[in-house]
């Protein structure tokens, strides 16, 4: 008998990391959002409900990364089935924790399932990027690379490439109750880039990578600095400096902005360490005025999966 | 009985790396600057000679990248000895092989030894950095990096990285009897770069710096290609087109400016490809009017050593 229906989450992530702007980005252990995909006898893909959200979203099956991710995958294997979406918000909107990735990316690991087509995260990467691309208005792949594959992960046009990561290291994602639009974000992005720079910024993306690989937490720690456009993008949130030094002052070996912001997000060596930061950087956002909450977890967090199918 | 002179070599190198301006680079196994360096009774740094170059190069110790070095590490060691330094330019002039940066690094390491200092590639890294900065304008280690530690190094403004890279993976560098000028390279890079090249040549710089780490071959070859400073500087080498096109027709991961150039190089994954590749670069910069030489090299060429001591 074949499958009726799947249920996929997918966690929320840190879009850019720092250093690796549209390209890099490492999931996070929670949030998730949940998305379940119905076979339904009409041939057309649908969305049947979005909940957890406090904003609207669009229901518009043509507007909806969730959806329009899906339809890629169907149009792309020549599929002609129809596709019920029930979506669960659990991460927060415009957050900077790359939200509509995770939808589009829970939507093709549960429709693949449904589909019984046994796909791999590589083969689902350009249909959830698809999908992505309507709410962010270009594919990229920092959160959707990582959503799907877990931890640290290059996301390059076709490939995603795991990037191994120190044993034990933790992120903190704090994320403020504010919201940064992400167009907005990339409108002061406009302006080009001297060479100094780029040349620095990429001295930083360097050495987060050869840090990496090479479990050397002095490298990550010399390498983890965003000098290129946290610049531009800092004064979109309110108290990030205070944020951000509430950080590094709590251990943090570099801190920077998680995708378009407003979360900020730190890497530290343990548990302990990302834990005690994340009150202090609450306690900052506060003095800002504004209340955040804080998600801890391993860099290396879990990527997609299939939670429930029958 | 204490040591009255040293000779060290230091051998060229591929700057930029094609992914890592100013950053990346690797040693080539020839050719070579060599640097002799004797106690004087005069507590001064002097130049007793330099042969093997076509054109003039300062003797005045303040104005060579040789002498510059070894002062900037007797000042930082507060040694007040008299050092006279001979040396011996195997490495073309303004060929984009390093030529300036490795009679620094062959001075520093030829003082060293002649104090009996004991001191590591990274100790010396400053002092090199200093006296090729004379000859650049600017200090940058992409050059005198490699040339310190041999391999494939990524030199931050304070740090020396080794990359490992996959076995057998060799270089080719061609270069043409013509020369560009450092300073005028640099001019054409006064203007700023827009997101989306800086986004694909950060991407480039990752797969290749991931690649390497992985012994990835498909990756190297994905990420080898530089679309943020080639494209300003090609007009700048005759010919530098139909060259780069015959290093990859012959099977190279990526073909590129060695430094400022006009060396042109590319990576293979064995010496025979190289070979083949090395030849037909060589006839394509005959077709544009230039007689050129092949230096075929593992990318992993040792670095910078001490040849002779007495």
């Amino acid at each position: 008998m074949s499958v009726t229906f799947a249920t996929a989450t997918a966690p929320a992530s840190v879009g850019n990391a720092a250093v690796g702007f549209d390209l890099l980005g490492h999931a996070l252990s929670a949030p998730a959002d949940r998305v379940t995909a119905s076979r339904i006898s009409a041939p057309a893909v649908r969305i049947a409900s979005i909940s957890g959200s406090r904003h609207a979203l669009p229901l518009d099956a043509g507007s909806n990364t969730a959806s329009r991710a899906v339809m890629a995958l169907l149009e792309a294997h020549r599929i002609d089935v129809g596709i019920e979406l029930t979506i669960e918000k659990g991460i927060p909107l415009a957050s900077g924790l790359g939200g509509s990735a995770a939808s589009a990316v829970a939507a093709v690991v549960a429709a693949s399932a449904l589909l019984e087509l046994d796909l791999t995260p590589e083969q689902l990467y350009p249909f959830a990027l698809a999908g992505e691309a309507v709410a962010s208005g270009a594919a990229h792949g920092d959160n959707v690379g990582c959503q799907l594959l877990g931890g640290l992960v290059l996301a390059t046009a076709d490939r995603l490439v795991p990037i191994p990561v120190p044993e034990g290291l933790t992120a903190v994602a704090v994320h403020p109750d504010y919201q940064v639009n992400t167009r907005d974000a990339r409108q002061c992005l406009a302006e080009p880039f001297d060479l100094a720079t780029v040349v620095a910024q990429s001295s930083n993306l360097a050495q987060v990578l050869a840090g990496c690989h090479q479990s050397d937490i002095e490298l990550i720690r010399s390498g983890l600095a965003d000098v290129m456009v946290e610049p531009r993008r800092a004064a979109l949130i309110p108290g990030f400096a205070e944020v951000k030094r509430a950080a590094l002052e709590h251990g943090a070996l570099g801190a920077s902005i998680s995708g378009a912001g407003p979360t900020v997000f730190g890497w530290f060596v343990d548990q302990a360490a990302a834990e005690s930061a994340g009150r202090a950087m609450i306690e900052a956002f506060a003095d800002a005025g504004l209340v955040a909450e804080a998600f801890v977890s391993p860099v290396a967090a879990p990527g997609a999966r299939i939670v429930e199918i029958g």
